[in-house]
C-alpha cells in the first residue's frame, strides 16, 4: 500500500507520479469502502482524489493554504493529512467530522458545511496574508454545484481585484448534487467543449488569469497546471474537468443518486431503494403532482437539493416547465417564488430547514414586505444529531420574527393536507409550512379547519392547572406529559395544539387565565427568538407562571439525539420534574 | 410645459423626440427642487430620465412589466405614471414613497428598497406569464451599483437560462454609491471602452443576447435600442451608458455626496456639510484612524454605502490598503471578514442595520460557528421614521439568537470606547457593537468596565421591587422611568445597563428575584425574538412579573417617531401606566 507511507501531507511529496496515480485508487477504495459503512458524501470524494493529491504535491501545506468548499470533498484531504486512521479504522470511522474541522487538524482553517463560502473566505485569508507582509499561496477549492451562490459570486468578483496571490480551483464535474442550472454552467460547458479556449469566459470577463484542465483525474496533467501557477501573483482560475463518482460504476453512471448516501448503498439496487412506505415526503409529493396535473399555474421551486424532498428524476420529469431547480441560489429562488406569486402563478418553495437561513432578506423583502402569498415547505426542522454545520434548529426563530409571514407546524397527516391546500389556494400571505420530521400519523379524519384563521391555536382537550403547548413535531411529548399528568398526579392539563410559530392566540392564552397556573410550550428547534419566548412575553404581567422548553442557542455537534432531549429536558421525566419545580407543594404523586 | 400633456405612460408615446428630450430636462427640475426640499436620491434619478422615458415610449406599460431595482431610480417612472402631482406640488411632496409601491399605482410591481433583486423578481414574472400563456415583456432595470449583490448574480445566472422573454437593462452609471468595486465593474469599463464589443463579456457569458448604448441619455438612441429588442424570446442585456447626476452640475462633478441627500443640499455648499460636532460616527472614525496608523493587521470592511460611515472620500484614501469596500456584497464581506480574523488581522466590519440582514447565513455560519473574532459596527439600529423598506428594527433578533456571537449595545461614548478597543483587542468572540443611534453622551470618567466577562450587566443603581433593563439607545428612557417613579410613586427602582442583546445575566437575574416583583425591558427594536424575551423566558417559571417593551413585529412605513413610540408605549407616561396596570395596588399615587 502506497497509503503506508503517507503521514502527513509532506509525504506526498516524495511520490512518483505512478505512486500518487495508485495512491489515488487506494484512497477510493478506503472512501467507497467507509461511506458503504456509515454514509457519506461518496461520488464527490471519488472524483476529487487526484486533484488533492496533485495539491499537497505542489503546494507546502499546511503553510500554503487550502480552503474547500462546503467542505464535503475533504475526504481525501483528510486522509492525507494524519486523519487516515478515520478512514482506514472502522471503529474509527466517526472520529472525524465529514467536513473540514480547525480543531482536528492545522491543514484545515474553518468549519464549512453550507455552501459557496470559499471564494470569500480565501480572499481574506489572502487580504490578511498581504497586510501582515507574507508570502503564501491561498487556494480555494470550489464547485460540484457550489458556484450558483450569490456569495460564491460576490467572491469571485472581489477576489478578482485582490491584485495578488489567489488560486480558485473550478472542480467542474458537470454536476450540481443534480444536474446543473443556470447560465454560468452553460458557459462551463462551452469552456470545456473547446479545451478553455471559448471567447466568452466568465472567469476572464471578471478578470481572472484563466487556465484549464482538461483531465482532472489525471495526477501529471493537475501538478503540471498547478505548478505554473503556483506563487501567481495575480488571481487565477484553474478550472478543471472531473468525473464524479470516479472509480465507482454505479456512482459515475448515477452521480446524483450517489451524491450523498445512506449506509449499505452498494449493498442495495439503487431502484429498490425508495420504500413504498406512506411518509411526509411522499404525501408532499403526491399532493404537488395532483397540483401540477390540475393547475397549469402550479410551479415548484427548488434551490439544488432535490433529493431532501424525494424529487428523483422521474419525478422531476413529470414536473416539466412547472419545476425549477435554481441550482444553489436560495436567494433567488425566494424572490423569484414572490414575483411568480405576485403574478398569478402558484409557487410552492420546497427548502431544507439548515438552508432557509440562506436566504433571510428576501424572505423579509422580497416575501414579508410584499406579502406574497407563496406555499414554502420547510423540511427536517428539528432537534437533531446533525453536524454542527447542518443544524435544522434555527428555522423557528429566523421565519417566526418576520413580520406577514405565517409559519405552521402540523402534527399529522391530515392536518398537513388541510394546511397544503390552504397554503397553496389561499392569496393572503406568505406561508410557510414545517413538513413533519417524525414518523407519519394518520388520524383517518379528514381536517376540516379553517386555517385562514390566522393564530388561531387548536384546543385539543380542556383541562385546568396547567396547559400545555406542544407544537409540531412535539406534539406527541405534549400527549405523553398530558397522560402521566393525569395518570399518576391526577392532574387534568389542558391540552393545545398551537399550529402557528408566527403569532400568538390572545383569546385563547386570555381565557387560560381563569383557570390555569403554569402554561409550558414544546418546539422542537432553538428557545432564543423561537415560539416559547412569545408565550411568556404574553404573561409576563400576569399570574401564569410559564416554562419553555425546546433547544439552546447553542451549535451542537454529532451529539446523539437521546444525549440532547436529556440536556434539554425533551423528555416526560424531565418536563414532568420542572413542571414540580415550579408548581412545588401543588403536585406530588 | 411638455409635463402638462403627461398624464399617464401612454401619452408620453405621442411625443416627439425633441419634446421627450425636453420632457427629461423638466423632470430633472422638478427633481432637483423636490430632493433639495425634502431630500432623497438626487443623482441617480437625474441620470434615469431618458431611460425612463424612452422605456415608456418603447414599451406597453403596465401591460409589458418593469421592476426597478432599489427602486430608488424611479422618480421619473412616478412622475409619468400618474404621480407628478409629488413632484410639482411641494404640499404633495411626502404623498408618495420613493421607492416602487404597488399601492400607489398599477405600474408599480414590488415594493423594493434593498438592492440587487430585480432581476430575480423579472424572472418570477417572466415564468408566470409562460405559465399562463401571456405574451408581454418583462423588463429589470439594474445598475448603480447593484449587479455586485450575490442575489442579483443568482438571478442573471437563472434569468440567462428562461428560454423566454427577460430584458435586464444595465444602468451603467459608473458609480455604485460610492466607486465601484469588484471584477464585474472592470467588464463593465472594458465594454464602455469598446463601445460593447471587448471579447470578455460576462453577460454573454452567462448565455445572455446583449446590446450596447453608448450615450444612455439620448432619447433616440435609447428608443432605437429598445425597439430592437422589444418582444425579444430570447434573455438579453441591454447596457446603458448614462451619467449620474446630470444636468445638475454638482451633481455630475460630486456623484457620490449627491447620491442621496438631505434637505437643502444646494443652499450649502458640500464642503461645509461635515459638521466638526462631535458624535457617535466621529468618534468611531477617530478610534478607527488610530487603530490603522498604529497596527498594519486592522482593517475595515464595508459593503457599499461609506456615507452611513461618515467615510469621505478623503477618509477612505486616508485608510488605503487597509479599507476594502467590497461593494453590496454583504454575504462576501462577512465571510471575508471572519477569514481575515482567523488569520490574524484585525478586521471591522461596519454595516447599517437594515441590511445586516442580508448575510445571516455568513453570520452563522462563517462567523458564529467559527467563532471568528472579528468587530462589527452595526449603524442606525432602532425605531425610526423609515420607509419601511430600510427599517432598522430587526439587527437584535437577527443577532442575538445565533450561538457564539456577542453584540453590545453602549449607553454613552466612554462606554462605547471602551467596547470598541475591547472588541478590537479580544480574541474570542464574533463582537458586535450596535452604534449609538442618539446624540452623543459623555460622562467625562473612562470606563474601565472588563467586557470580557461576557452578558455581565452592569447594575447603575441599587433599588427594590421594581428593576429596569433599559438597553442602548432606551438606557436614557429608563432613567427617565426610574426618575419619575422616585418622584412620583416614592419606588426607588433598580436600574441595569444590560449591555449584552446575546445573552443573560443569571447570577444577577437571580438575585433579583429577592425584592423585586417586577422586571420590565427597554428595547430600541423589535421584541418578537428580541431581548426582552429572553428575560421574560428566564423569569417565565418565577414569582417575578415581566413587561417588554419595544417595536411590534412589523413593516412601519414612514410613520412619524412620536406615533410609534406611543403605539409601542415607549414614553415614561406610558410605561409607569403599564407598570401601574401589572402591579396594581401596589403603586399610586
Amino acid at each position: 500500500m502506497i497509503l503506508d507511507k503517507i503521514n502527513n501531507s509532506k509525504d506526498v511529496k516524495l511520490l512518483t507520479i505512478d505512486e500518487m496515480t495508485a495512491l489515488a485508487e487506494e484512497m477510493r477504495e478506503l472512501i467507497i469502502k467507509k461511506v458503504n459503512t456509515i454514509g457519506g458524501h461518496m461520488a464527490p470524494n471519488l472524483g476529487i482524489a487526484e486533484a488533492t493529491i496533485a495539491l499537497h504535491y505542489v503546494f507546502n501545506l499546511p503553510s500554503d493554504k487550502i480552503i474547500y468548499d462546503v467542505s464535503h470533498q475533504c475526504y481525501p484531504h483528510k486522509i492525507l493529512t494524519g486523519r487516515k486512521e478515520g478512514f482506514t479504522d472502522p471503529d474509527k470511522y466517526l472520529k472525524y467530522t465529514g467536513y473540514t474541522a480547525p480543531e482536528e487538524s492545522e491543514y484545515d482553517l474553518f468549519k464549512i458545511g453550507h455552501t459557496s463560502t470559499s471564494v470569500s473566505l480565501a480572499a481574506g485569508v489572502a487580504k490578511a496574508r498581504d497586510l501582515k507582509g507574507e508570502k503564501y499561496n491561498v487556494i480555494a477549492l470550489i464547485g460540484d454545484g457550489s458556484l450558483s451562490g450569490g456569495e460564491a459570486l460576490e467572491g469571485l468578483d472581489n477576489a478578482a481585484v485582490l491584485n495578488s496571490n489567489i488560486i480558485i480551483i473550478v472542480n467542474d464535474n458537470e454536476m450540481s448534487i443534480a444536474e446543473n442550472h443556470g447560465g454560468l454552467y452553460g458557459n462551463l460547458k462551452q469552456l470545456r467543449e473547446t479545451q478553455g479556449q471559448a471567447e466568452c469566459n466568465m472567469f476572464k470577463a471578471l478578470g481572472f488569469d484563466y487556465m484549464y484542465v482538461e483531465n482532472g483525474n489525471n495526477v501529471q496533467d493537475l501538478i503540471n497546471a498547478f505548478s505554473r501557477i503556483k506563487d501567481t501573483n495575480k488571481p487565477t482560475v484553474v478550472h478543471i474537468h472531473t468525473l464524479k463518482g470516479k472509480g465507482l460504476a454505479q456512482a459515475e453512471n448515477d452521480k446524483e443518486t450517489f451524491h450523498f448516501t445512506m449506509p449499505g448503498i452498494l449493498d442495495t439496487k439503487p431502484e429498490n431503494i425508495q420504500t413504498s412506505t406512506e411518509d411526509y415526503t411522499s404525501i408532499t409529493k403526491d399532493f404537488i403532482s395532483a397540483k401540477i396535473k390540475s393547475d397549469k399555474n402550479a410551479i415548484v421551486i427548488a434551490a439544488g437539493t432535490p433529493g431532501v424532498f424525494g424529487f428523483d428524476k422521474k419525478y422531476r420529469q413529470e414536473m416539466g416547465s412547472q419545476y425549477t431547480d435554481v441550482g444553489i441560489a436560495e436567494e433567488h429562488a425566494v424572490a423569484y417564488a414572490s414575483a411568480l406569486a405576485k403574478s398569478g402563478a402558484k409557487p410552492i418553495f420546497t427548502v431544507m430547514s439548515s438552508f432557509i437561513q440562506r436566504t433571510y432578506d428576501q424572505l423579509s423583502q422580497d416575501l414579508g414586505l410584499n406579502n406574497s402569498p407563496i406555499t414554502m415547505l420547510v423540511y427536517w426542522g428539528g432537534i437533531s444529531n446533525a453536524d454542527a454545520t447542518h443544524l435544522c434548529t434555527f428555522d423557528i426563530p429566523l421565519i417566526s420574527n418576520i413580520p406577514n409571514l405565517v409559519y405552521m407546524s402540523p402534527t399529522n397527516k391530515e392536518e398537513y393536507l388541510a394546511m397544503l391546500e390552504y397554503a397553496y389556494n389561499q392569496n393572503e400571505h406568505p406561508t410557510a409550512i414545517r413538513v413533519p420530521a417524525a414518523e407519519l400519523i394518520s388520524t383517518g379524519i379528514p381536517d376540516t379547519t379553517d386555517y385562514s384563521k390566522i393564530n388561531k391555536y387548536k384546543v385539543i382537550s380542556k383541562g385546568s392547572k396547567i396547559a400545555i403547548l406542544g407544537l409540531g413535531n412535539f406534539f406527541n411529548l405534549a400527549v405523553e406529559v398530558k397522560d402521566e399528568l393525569i395518570s399518576k398526579y391526577g392532574i387534568n392539563p389542558t391540552l393545545i395544539n398551537p399550529i402557528y410559530t408566527t403569532g400568538i392566540d390572545r383569546e385563547l392564552l386570555e381565557s387560560l387565565k381563569q383557570d390555569h397556573e403554569l402554561v409550558i410550550t414544546l418546539e422542537d428547534g432553538c428557545l432564543d427568538g423561537g415560539f416559547g419566548e412569545k408565550i411568556s412575553r404574553f404573561y409576563g404581567n400576569s399570574d401564569i407562571k410559564t416554562l419553555n422548553f425546546g433547544a439552546e442557542k447553542e451549535f451542537s455537534d454529532r451529539v446523539p439525539l437521546e444525549e440532547l432531549y436529556n440536556r434539554y429536558h425533551l423528555t416526560k421525566e424531565l418536563i414532568i420534574k420542572d413542571i414540580q419545580n415550579t408548581l412545588k407543594e401543588r403536585i406530588c404523586k
